[in-house]
């Protein structure tokens, strides 16, 4: 059984985040009061600014938060709703920003309806009632969680972060603007864009993997390898930008369709305790993961060639898949992204704890096409450690 | 701009019909009372009364009708409104049958919340309020009517059919069950799954064909094309008519996003006065509107040939496109389509009122890559009564 759910309406549109006030039909009711939720880069840019003066022009009067830290505590965004939610009745929640904003309009959303703590919420369907309506308008090319029905909690005092997984986080409405990523700095467009890529692959190899996951996960496969490079080094490039949003996209329906798999499973402890941004960690694990799978998805992976675009006649199976890896430790290397945990401050003496806590994410762990002792997880974190 | 937006929930598994009862919590209310819209053929094979079971197991009480007619009239739809919803109240209504039966479902519940008259409803988002929760079961793989915000009227007093187009018919869950289409008969499936190829192939070089619009249509261009002479030849097949149906799903998202052309333009009077099924009308089309648009489409028709299977080496661009014609028109041949509108009683002098019903659909004709004028159309009908 597979199953297909998404946001209730995509828009994409270059500059629609611009536009905003004109497209809030989409919700179905009359919105007079909204709450933006966003971060300090985009009021810099200006980006906040349009979208509220475009709300403005049809009526809608808008606070705006910025209180929401870069890969939230359980504690931070309970503040924000209690500063905000907690006070204030709106209308729509608007997310525009990183996963890190999307995720927690998402939370809000649904803690504002539901007469339970977060805490209650962490784990798969525990979410009971629908929210108030949100609207999403990412502002990475990464995450895809403009399009997931998960949002990412961190525990520090557990040292760990956790998911709330619940369909009544998908969003209403969704607006794809690629004029809001032409300025994104190039180590975020490479890590945001590898964090893209590893969901649709691991989508791809995932156990659960499906027709409808499959579609999804070698569109966004496609569409990220044609573009990423495009976009790391002439970040102007519109068309690019854009089709990185839309693979990025893709990569989120095909994460939510078939799950992710053991790359997840380990950069959780890396986010948790070394605040390493999930795009970062996942980016990092990718070719190792993906090396250490190699025996048990080598068919599949041999099918990635094509949508690569590194598909060579007259190469075997085990070929095509051994050179889906070597590209993408290419890639790993052409988007610089890093791949030495020292600099994180992580030590040899962490990686014991780490395996234990990465195994402990068995929803994820049980989609990886082949299981990981924790012998297996030590020796992969221990080639970050090198 | 391009809009994404389709059924809340879609689930794909054989033999979901007949567990409905356990899916109905997707419709985040409590549903106590349904009405199943289906077909007599379903009652005679025994679908019917799956579906009835599973409701009654889950506590639901179900009234049955099938008194929605093929090619449903306006005055039909009306007289099942007036002996159903305008006398009792339901929770959800539930559609299973081909795309005649799936779009009235869709038709009634906004007939119940609207104030309105279905005549009103006519055309283009006339449609005001949300209907009531629907569950639809497709039975073809065809239409895919399932995940189409379009309904289809045919109004006998003017000779044509015509859309009701509304995001407020898209339903709330689709159950995609490759156990109801094992039986379906050689030349159903042969007109539903070119229908399905149809819309794929409109989308795909419609004018408002775009990104997301033709992921759906090439993947659906896929599915349809390595399946269907096995659905159609060995019909207990039931990967193959799995794949029927999420083909013929991806090709109803594909049209959503891109709208069809002349092909279905076409084919509306052919319903309207002479009650050619939709497939048939469509399947007879597209061989020649595809050969009239050849110039204007070259390109992407030549990268159809790759998912259509029949890529070779060494071809250039004009030879890949009327490959893909010639292998349209040899499967037209192999799924034994019917190719001459006099056994449907057209007649040569019906060509001209014929040519002027078609070009007054105007919505699907300006998404036509080339433009048609009357002697264009009243040659490409010429060629199915030579």
């Amino acid at each position: 059984m597979y199953v297909f759910k998404t946001a209730d309406t995509i828009i994409t549109k270059v500059g629609i985040a611009s536009e905003i006030g004109e497209h809030l039909s989409q919700l179905k009711q009359h919105v007079q009061k909204a709450l933006l939720l966003t971060q300090p880069a985009l009021q810099k840019s200006g980006a906040v600014e349009k979208v509220v003066a475009s709300l403005n022009q049809a009526g809608v009067s808008v606070d705006v938060t910025t209180d929401v830290e870069p890969e939230p505590t359980l504690s931070n965004i309970e503040t924000v709703y209690q500063a905000t939610l907690n006070v204030t009745d709106y209308d729509v929640l608007i997310g525009l920003g990183g996963g890190s904003i999307l995720d927690t309009t998402k939370l809000l959303s649904v803690m504002k309806t539901n007469d339970m703590s977060l805490d209650e919420m962490l784990g798969s369907d525990q979410v009971k009632q629908p929210g108030i309506p949100t609207v999403l308008i990412p502002t990475t090319s990464g995450t895809g969680a403009e399009v997931t029905p998960n949002a990412i909690v961190t525990l520090p005092e557990k040292e760990l972060k956790i998911g709330v997984v619940s369909s009544y986080l998908l969003p209403n409405l969704v607006l794809i603007d690629a004029a809001l990523t032409t300025g994104l700095p190039k180590p975020i467009t490479a890590a945001t864009g590898m964090d893209a890529f590893t969901h649709a692959l691991e989508s791809y190899i995932s156990n659960k993997a499906n027709p409808i996951s499959d579609m999804f996960a070698l569109e966004a496969i496609r569409l990220i390898s044609a573009n990423i490079e495009t976009a790391y080094f002439n970040g102007g490039n519109i068309e690019a930008r854009e089709r990185m949003l839309i693979g990025s996209m893709y990569g989120g329906m095909a994460l939510t369709a078939a799950g992710t798999a053991a790359v997840h499973a380990m950069a959780y402890p890396l986010g948790g305790k070394y605040k390493i941004a999930h795009g970062v960690a996942n980016s990092m694990l990718l070719p190792h993961v993906t090396q250490f799978n190699m025996d048990a998805i080598e068919t599949r992976l041999a099918t990635v060639a094509e949508p690569m675009g590194i598909k060579k006649e007259n190469q075997d199976e085990k070929e095509m898949a051994q050179a889906v890896v070597d590209r993408i430790v290419e890639l790993t290397k052409i988007l610089e992204i890093p791949q030495d945990l020292s600099a994180y401050g992580v030590q040899d003496s962490a990686i014991e704890s780490m395996a234990v806590a990465a195994l402990d994410v068995k929803r994820l762990m049980d989609n990886n096409p082949k299981q990981l002792t924790k012998e297996d997880v030590k020796a992969i974190y221990g080639k970050l450690l090198a």
